[in-house]
């Protein structure tokens, strides 16, 4: 079966600065109609990296839509046109400072394909230099190194809510082999 | 530091039948003044199932917001008011067909926290027997069933976007020491 959903119409219900909100009408694999509820996203980046001990480089900020501190790994958004690759070196270096000598991609995340346009790319880094982190002049955060041994009793414990942090960090374990 | 961000006003921009958008004008720990974009959204359960034989049950169904299918753990929307325990059970029976004998929370997951509002609760479901699918009516999906093995080959090849099924099979292998 052919599970293939088609643009019919679109209304335009938003447009902000970072999000962009439609509802379109789409055609359903049996014929029908049904609307769609779209909130569009420029996409993201983030970063585990790991020290020479194995501590992750996280970041604690304070997240209005919750309320309250969220513990991350590093991550932003993508400016228009920028690649994310730079883009997340960039976030790293502003964030906490840190060079990574390797550096690799760890696949895309789609956070919440239902309603939500956006992609995150994830990436890990090790090989780590530190030089003087310079968070973006509205962006106030909290650095510090978990070691990942406290970090996987932390998510274990559901401490960690934060999905890009549990699927970052398991991922880069898993491919680690840690 | 308290990084605490402080509601100032709201423009509600869009009430749809999932999703609520509204611009917050908030003080930041500094004193300045910042916008907030927010998504709202009612939240959801997603359910990390694996049958005797260590079978993960997915659902692959096409997700509009990127016009490709994506394979995921079973998943849905929570209704108003409704219990996230009592909602897996239903979307697991819904999509899969299965019952499970072991269930219990894995925790919860910020899907994206910075603009949207989704909170996803995790579930652990285990000892499973199996009746009929009934899926929604204008949810078109196909059920498979996928050896854990597979699925962790599958994610290291970054063949999975799906940040809940990323975050909730690799959280659950933790979990269960697999």
């Amino acid at each position: 079966m052919d599970l293939t959903e088609r643009f019919v119409s679109r209304e335009e219900k938003f447009s902000g600065r970072i999000l962009t909100v439609h509802v379109d009408t789409v055609t359903l694999p049996d014929g029908s109609l049904a609307m769609r509820e779209v909130a569009d996203h420029p996409g993201g980046v983030a970063i585990v990296a790991l020290d020479d001990e194995n501590n992750v480089l996280m970041v604690e900020q304070f997240r209005y839509v919750f309320n309250e501190p969220v513990l991350e790994i590093p991550a932003g958004k993508l400016e228009k046109g920028e690649d994310p690759y730079l883009a997340a070196l960039r976030e790293l270096k502003e964030e906490t400072g840190a060079t990574p000598g390797f550096f690799q991609p760890l696949g895309k995340l789609y956070p919440s394909p239902g309603c939500y346009g956006e992609t995150l790319h994830l990436f890990l880094a090790k090989n780590l230099t530190f030089g003087e982190a310079k968070p973006d002049e509205d962006e106030f955060l909290r650095s510090e190194r978990i070691p990942l041994e406290v970090l996987l009793q932390r998510i274990l414990r559901n401490e960690i809510a934060d999905a890009k942090t549990v699927a970052g960090v398991l991922k880069a374990k898993l491919y680690l082999n840690i």
